[in-house]
């Protein structure tokens, strides 16, 4: 609700919801349309969406001036005549069926500003206001599946979401957006990637670095794009729609196991790794494909479920003077694998001549012990190599299993998969082979940014 | 030693080391000047230098032809008339004086092209062999350090390199070339950052992703560049110059506690991370200064050490559904401190309802039990916040320190060091304050791939 003050400035202005309003505070000048007040929050806080898509969070003061200077019909409709906490409810039958699956996260949040924090929205349906434009993309039917920040999300969710984006994909829905957190997007994508199969179709995860009421928030591009994708392309694939630039030219669409957060704030912080993006989605709408992907086939195959998880896996790093000991205490928790973060090619430490630091050994009882240890690189880009070293051919004999190009997130998150679908034999057979695009052929993995 | 064969067919065709020559292979040509036969390694192929400055190594196979086309003098001069095994003996008043410090690692390995795997070499004067023209940019001395591979390196061989590095600047060299194995370059980098005090010259650390007799080697470019900035630069900093992309056209010299590792293989693995380089080098040797740095201050002050390292610090990485109940592990082992990498801007699952994957009560028992807890970001990029979101506030209260743009394997590097040559009350907090360039002013850190 709107301070007393400020609802008295509105009206004397005549200002409504989708009005478009100037407003003066000293020497700054902000135009843009007026709109709906979420429930709660700085309650002299007025949200309005620029002429660049942006919403912006203003604050009032006594010596703000507003002005109504336009009533663009358009707009004013949109909002107006609807019931504030549900948008676009209409049925347009010249559109597609998207379900929109809500967990949480920054994209669902906005700024406390006595406090400068972040909480969590009350109602996902006040994101959904602050995007009218997806009424005129999809037919959008709203999932509050949860509400949990990313970092702390666990196999748990992704099961709980997993089975949430089947039961949307077989009751009709032409695709899925999941607003989702940032910090683990790229954990979750992955799971999804390996626990949904014959995809109906395209999967699409959004999230934003910037909380939806920040002036620089990536909220409703991703939003808008990821919504586009999810209605309009033929992608049967778990993806990523997130900013590809730091300005709002376009966004990625990257795939599920192959993309990482690079960067802690940043709006293009989500890069494809070893691996081109499937797609880009223009500021306007305009999806651009880059790459093969697996397409929607249209039969009546319905969208399957592989869900189990097995949670007693790590993924661990090496780096110079580490304790090799840290695999027994794995072994010793019941521990079924590990995924090994090494230097280089897939590297560990295995010639020192300080025993205290030499992981040969400790390789060899964890396989030994019936622990799968998989080998990934900490560089992230590019593959590992069992071959081209005498370290790394003494580390393949000591029967770590080296993971091509995969991301050492992506492997940790593979491991525990196939431990939980598939006896130890086959897991460590398909460990190495590729299930969901997490491995690239090798001509594919020199992609290294742009 | 060369086979019988191949002498015969040198002999015949009259060529010497220093010579062009044309090679001949069923369709392939190659034109270049032969290099000096190393000791050991497949007696049938030859080393040759190519137009393009890259030394490649060609096996000979019985229908090859070989022509002697031209007898270039200066070529010729440059290496006939040296002791193969030590190159650019004579002084030259006119150069400064530079130490290279041998390590080990792929710029000083080569091909076995009966396996296909890569040897260190038995002389390190091999590697300098290829690379006559350090003759004209400084006189160069050879300490023959060490010869390992970089994964097996620990705090007892930087320890060694750093006492190397003073001894040879406070003996009156200009600069210092390192060569090293790329697979912990970085920590190496980082290290020597801190434990060198008033450095008197330029210290860079040079090391390739191809074995020396590779055609794509990036060897001697890497050598070359880096022996420039030594003996040319005033940049009174540890650095890494390597490849700045995957053509010849330059290196970077980047400051050693903001480098790191990104790709497995490819040339220009190396990447500044939330920072710019500090300079190019050209391939035609042109510096170019891109940054603020340190400059050599001509004084009699001796580059001093602080060499003290607290092996008992651990990197580790919280990802869904990880296992808190490694820090009790640890502190049970009597770890004096542990760097976190958190997801996004530095948190650990502190809110989940699952109690065994819930940090929280962990973080807040290390701590009390005397544990020093840095949070950094598995984002690699950015800079981690106590500040936005409630789980960061979480981690604050329970003790945990936020490392601010800290690479995390800098911060790992920083706190060993740290705890090696302070008090625990110290250590603390200087983790936080820049040291050695490690942490970047806000404006600076934003900076991210080019």
């Amino acid at each position: 609700m709107y301070s007393e003050v400020v609802k008295r400035m509105l009206e004397t202005a005549g200002i409504f919801p989708g009005d478009r309003l100037r407003l003066t505070s000293g020497k700054r000048k902000f135009e843009g349309i007026l709109m709906p007040r979420p429930d709660s929050g700085d309650p002299n806080v007025l949200i309005i969406k620029l002429d660049n898509g942006y919403n912006i969070g203003l604050k009032l003061s006594l010596d703000s001036k507003l002005e109504k200077i336009e009533d663009k019909e358009g707009h004013s409709k949109t909002i107006k005549n609807e019931n504030v906490s549900q948008p676009a409810k209409k049925f347009n039958p010249n559109l597609n069926k998207v379900d929109l699956i809500y967990t949480g996260g920054t994209i669902g949040s906005k700024v406390d500003y006595a406090t400068g924090g972040v909480y969590m929205l009350t109602k996902p349906e006040e994101l959904l206001d602050s995007v009218p434009e997806i009424a005129g993309i999809a037919n959008l039917r709203l999932n509050n599946l949860m509400s949990i920040a990313s970092e702390d999300m666990s196999y748990l969710e992704w099961q709980k979401i997993a089975k949430a984006v089947a039961d949307s994909l077989n009751d009709g829905a032409k695709g899925v957006v999941i607003t989702h957190g940032t910090d683990t997007m790229h954990y979750t994508s992955a799971a999804l990637s390996f626990m949904l199969k014959d995809l109906r179709g395209p999967v699409v995860i959004v999230g934003s670095q910037r909380s939806s009421d920040r002036g620089s928030s990536d909220a409703f591009m991703n939003i808008v794009a990821g919504t586009r994708v999810a209605a309009e392309s033929d992608i049967a694939e778990v993806s990523i729609c997130m900013h590809a630039t730091t300005s709002d030219r376009y966004c990625n669409v990257i795939r599920g196991t192959k993309v990482r957060k690079m960067h802690t704030s940043r709006r293009d912080a989500f890069q494809p790794i070893n691996s081109r993006p499937i797609a880009s989605v223009s500021y306007e709408g305009k999806i651009t494909y880059m790459g093969d992907y697996s397409k929607v086939v249209g039969n009546d195959e319905k969208t399957k479920l592989m869900t189990g998880f097995e949670p007693k896996v790590a993924l661990i790093k090496v780096h110079p003077n580490s304790d090799p000991g840290i695999l027994e205490y794995y072994s010793g928790k019941g521990y079924k694998g590990v995924i090994i973060e090494g230097t280089g090619l897939g590297h560990a430490p295995v010639s020192t001549p300080y025993p205290g630091f030499n992981w040969l050994g400790h390789i060899e009882s964890a396989v030994d012990s019936g622990m799968i240890v998989g080998m990934t690189s900490q560089c992230i880009n590019g593959r590992v190599n069992d071959k081209v070293y005498r370290n790394l051919r003494l580390i393949k004999k000591a029967g770590g299993l080296f993971c091509e190009d995969m991301i050492p997130e992506v492997a940790y998150v593979k491991l525990g998969w196939l431990l939980g679908n598939y006896k130890k034999d086959e897991a460590e057979t398909l460990l190495s082979q590729n299930i969901a695009g997490e491995i690239s052929r090798k001509s594919e993995a020199d992609w290294f940014g742009e």
